[in-house]
């Protein structure tokens, strides 16, 4: 069945999903949806979507939405290579990490928040800035702690091989370094975005080599 | 196994979990942290984790993290009754809207987030309440357009039984009363609110009913 991806390169939700069907060698039409140009609000794309937000798969019939779901979805209809490990305990610390950056750190730091808080609560640019460097360095350590204290944690952040946590990780971090977010304090998640990087499914879908990058 | 959850009456995180596991009819000890004393940042709890978050699950040697991974983790390892239908695309829908309110509303609107705005960005009073309503409102409004369009939206978020989606409804719904937003705009989600507090799962969960309510 043919699939379609409605992104935008800069996403970093959009980002996981590219990554995870990259990982599970899935070919698809990439449609971008430009979200400074606020496309995401306009028909066609506002109109298969109500909350208006990028990424969607469209699979058939089926319209997808929230990139979690969607990378569920691919591991569920494809299941190989594998992006949970089998045991239900390893598959909810992979499920956690990924939620550790997908609930605490991103929703925080996304456009639509921080255009809030500069028009509507009147923060200056610099707030706005120290706002967003606070989520993802805090966010970043809770993170750090977590993968550098387990002896779970392997080449990549569960074991040896990339899962959804990995696919939620990078694209965090490339988003770290475009605002200079502080990194040094986080020396195993830079250790594992190193080793994601040197992968081609992680390096061949990054927002630079992207379609619609600008 | 016996089961142990740390967690706090008020947090809508920790009663998502509490319905799920009511839901699946499993009993386990009950462990208060409390947020507003910060008991969640001082020993024992901290030493459980480095997230210093609630809820936690404890499940013999396992001690688990993140709400929505909780869950998952529940319905692998006890699948009666269901929390997810059986056909990948509609476990996807129910995921998305479980994730439409676990990232798009809930953490914005988290305790810390909100000390921070009023501490860091000396936001007032007032606009922090407004911030609050403002992404409940408009949240439960992209939600009630997710569910009042779809056939599958059913007696409950999606059919006619409880799904994770609406483990995840109910607590943002409390929490939007209490903080008096707006929710004459939302009838089908509150018309589903209604037909899951007539549940005793629901029900007997409730923050009030906690053993650490106040």
């Amino acid at each position: 069945m043919a699939l379609t991806l409605y992104n935008y390169f800069r996403s970093s939700a959009s980002y996981r999903v590219r990554i995870a069907l990259a990982l599970k060698g899935l070919s698809y039409e990439y449609v971008p949806v430009h979200l400074l140009k606020n496309e995401q609000l306009k028909p066609p794309f506002s109109e298969m979507t109500p909350a208006k937000l990028v990424p969607l798969l469209q699979d058939g019939d089926h319209v997808l939405s929230q990139s979690l779901a969607i990378i569920e979805y691919l591991e569920e209809t494809h299941p190989q290579p594998p992006l949970l490990p089998a045991a239900p305990a390893e598959r909810a610390r992979v499920r956690a990490l990924a939620l550790d950056i997908a609930c605490e750190i991103h929703p925080i730091d996304n456009l639509r928040v921080l255009r809030y808080l500069v028009h509507e609560m009147k923060v200056s640019e610099d707030d706005k800035n120290r706002w967003y460097r606070h989520w993802v360095e805090t966010g970043l350590d809770t993170l750090e702690q977590q993968l550098a204290k387990s002896p779970q944690t392997g080449r990549f952040c569960h074991g040896d091989t990339p899962t959804l946590a990995d696919t939620v990780l990078v694209p965090q971090i490339f988003n770290a370094q475009r605002m200079d977010c502080r990194l040094d304090h986080v020396p195993t998640v830079m250790r594992i975005h190193q080793e994601c990087m040197a992968l081609d499914a992680f390096k061949s879908t990054q927002p630079s080599a992207c379609p619609d990058a600008s």
